[in-house]
């Protein structure tokens, strides 16, 4: 394909998106598909010569669509929000044309140099402490990572090495090993499985706190664990807090967990991967407070800041600590400004060493939308959320599971648990509308979650109508 | 912005970057730019309100190009290619708008299934075992990871794993942490940094084994390092063999190599990052010959095969070794069709939960290039290396430093490693052209990789004759 078709070709695809986004309330939000579906619809093997554009373009809608759940349909309230706008797929496109691997500064310094100013704006957006920052040439700054899960893993590993330094400075005759047999890290029972994972990888212990009432990881339970477990002769080192747990949105006390994470020098890293969008509107921001205990933060502006995926937005108090977790120096990665202490080099930032110009889409959608823009879009998703909370209260026959602080609606059918998966059995086989449960404690729970860009008022009230008619059907059918 | 804005946005963007390709050869490869360049240029914080269009667009020009690398110029010979194809762009638009997020099957089951076929597809085209096809419902299968690095690291992690279960169910009393102690992986002693980060990350012992005349690991100096480790009581686990080393694209034995692995029962894990590619073409296929007794086998399409990065392909023989190391189901994340033995849920194969539709990529250059179109592309580079080392080859004052056998010319001036280090900086100092060095045991070498899709015969003419002119000053001013 040469230019003049790319030309062409790119200008249909523009309004292929357009027309795909503008007609995607009218696309049924879950496949039809069964599994397997794909493969007798495609050849066996790749063509010897070239296909037909045209006739790939076809195959999108007669093969793919088909097979697409639509995430960014209104009717879509399963899982969290991935964010999706316009500026944010223009800088994407940008971004792929360009198609530096800005693993070090010299790789591409435009791209090292913008994330490292975007993640400052992003910071500042939340009213980060200072120490974040890296504007102020001080120890700390932000890095944009592929997910929340590798930002857990990352601040976990640097942690390790950090205690792992500490102890072997002090008793030099430790192992590794040895050391690693008795470190402890702790996140609440609410905590995300990516949380777990990490603890696997890192081949290290995690223990589940439990959390209170409101689901939120308290001191008195941290401080109980951390007691029994140095007793029994163990090394706590590293603690997640979550804000804004996946099941319901709880919030773990990062203002009462902060400071014993502080007296033990156990490694705080705080977890907002859906939450941390919210809190750039100033009625949000106490829920981040706290943040100054951390030693990583991390939120995923893909999920609710209108920045396609992937964009996980993650800052740490003291680089040194994540550099110093993963640093090698090939010569071939090597460069002259390497070494003159004004340089980031983000590949011992990070698992992969190859990243994508990402800040682009940041810088395009912090411009186009403004903060105001930004805040309006977090404010009326939250709105919604409270909208479609009354409704459930106004039914009797329903209960909200959890408080409803953002945009994450838990409620369910008062009775059993087999009713609530009856209810939700035929919500997603209906398929107007999509959700996904989960469980609190005992109770099986429906999860809503506002989720599209272009979801209104009009979508949750017919959602909620959809929900009660199914409800009816179900109790008048005698279940329980 | 509304969707008739991103329409006209959109098709302008499409422009700009048909622009910007077309013209990269006359931009300077190399940025002028300083460490700091650009936080000056902008402000220290996000707009309130929103920006113009027009007015992020222009500091594109102004603010952003002056600091990029240009990856796809024609005068770009450093590191390896990264990809870049008008296809894979396209695709990219496309996937950007699906903006699916596909760690389950029932997130979007066209993600998963089309990653699948195509990984199957690519396989084939690859001649790979079919043990490594899902096709047959049999117990392998691709993933599109993120990059090589992520690869590896999964591949030790699920080697690790795996032993840790055998020894375990061997001798019940023994402990995570006492295996881990023992436990050691090989590499080459040119294997990539990402290798040395993987064993630092799963916290096990990583050997160098010293490579051969050709920068070969061979199997004589495996088995007397796995005999020393074994006769000391540690546990050898994992090899990591090369097929195209980054510093000088040698190739391990892996026909020697493989078969010590399978009787040792050692994970082999094939990282072909680069070379992979080129395994397309029947006369370079024999390179991979031995993958058959692999475990794992990963090479990057985003490098030399025409597809936007990222898309790092990697197939293991046994899919339930890499679910069997990370597999942890919350209930959000669980779907009807999950135990149906039929479907795929990827987020077990990978690192981070989230993932782009990344196969549309693939799907999209097969289809436009077809097989012979994308090996052809790969025979001009190998051509136009050839060609490069011809020319060195006629300057007595030069020498080839490892056999070229793809894109790769290892070169150097005859003399001194402060000579040829002169003349590096010289050619980097200039900026006609980019490049970057390597180290073959004590030498200190030029590297220079054909990358650009666009990359001609006189541009490596160019390039060679500007190298022997800086060469023939710096010998005039009397260096050795």
């Amino acid at each position: 394909m040469n230019t003049s078709e790319f030309r062409r070709r790119g200008k249909e695809m523009v309004d292929y998106i357009a027309d795909y986004i503008d007609g995607i309330e009218g696309r049924q939000v879950y496949p039809d598909v069964e599994p397997g579906y794909l493969r007798p619809l495609i050849p066996t093997s790749a063509p010897q010569e070239p296909d037909k554009y045209e006739d790939i373009m076809r195959d999108i809608e007669k093969i793919i669509m088909p097979g697409v759940t639509h995430w960014h349909s209104p009717h879509f309230f399963a899982y969290f929000p991935t964010a999706s706008s316009y500026p944010a797929m223009l800088a994407d496109m940008l971004s792929g044309a360009i198609g530096c691997i800005g693993f070090s500064w010299a790789a591409s310094p435009a791209c090292t140099e913008l994330e490292t100013v975007m993640m400052d704006w992003l910071g500042k957006m939340l009213q980060l402490p200072e120490a974040f920052l890296a504007e102020k040439a001080g120890e700390g700054g932000g890095v944009i990572q592929g997910s929340a899960s590798e930002a857990t893993l990352i601040s976990l590993l640097a942690a390790r090495a950090k205690v792992t330094r500490r102890l072997q400075a002090a008793s030099p005759g430790l192992t590794e090993a040895a050391i690693l047999e008795k470190l402890v890290a702790y996140s609440s029972d609410q905590a995300h499985s990516s949380v777990e994972r990490a603890g696997l990888i890192g081949g290290v212990t995690l223990k589940a706190i439990p959390s209170d009432g409101k689901f939120a990881m308290r001191a008195s339970a941290l401080q109980e664990a951390l007691e029994r477990d140095k007793a029994a002769g163990l090394i706590p080192f590293f603690v997640v807090a979550t804000l804004g747990t996946t099941s319901c949105c709880s919030f773990d006390r990062i203002l009462e967990v902060g400071p014993i994470c502080n007296k033990e020098a156990m490694w705080l890293h705080i977890d907002a991967a859906y939450a941390g969008s919210a809190f750039i509107c100033p009625e949000f921001r106490p829920l981040l407070n706290g943040v100054e205990f951390a030693d990583s933060f991390n939120f995923n502006p893909h999920k609710w800041l209108l920045v396609n995926f992937d964009c996980s937005a993650m800052w740490v108090k003291k680089r040194a600590d994540l550099t110093g977790a993963f640093k090698l120096d090939p010569l071939y990665l090597k460069h002259s400004h390497q070494d003159s202490g004004l340089i980031t080099d983000y590949r011992h930032w990070q698992l992969p060493l190859g990243r994508r110009f990402r800040s682009l889409k940041l810088w395009f959608v912090f411009r186009i939308y403004g903060v105001t823009g930004l805040q309006a879009y977090i404010r009326k998703h939250v709105q919604l959320a409270h909208e479609f909370e009354s409704l459930v209260n106004q039914d009797p026959r329903f209960e909200i599971c959890a408080e409803v602080t953002l945009g994450l609606i838990c409620f369910r059918l008062k009775g059993s648990n087999k009713l609530n998966e009856a209810l939700l059995e035929r919500i997603n086989g209906v398929k107007k509308i999509h959700l996904v449960p989960c469980h609190l404690r005992d109770k099986f729970v429906l999860r809503l979650a506002i989720c599209s860009r272009v979801v209104e008022s009009a979508h949750v009230q017919l959602a909620w109508e959809h929900i009660r008619e199914l409800a009816t059907d179900l109790l008048a059918a005698g279940m329980e």
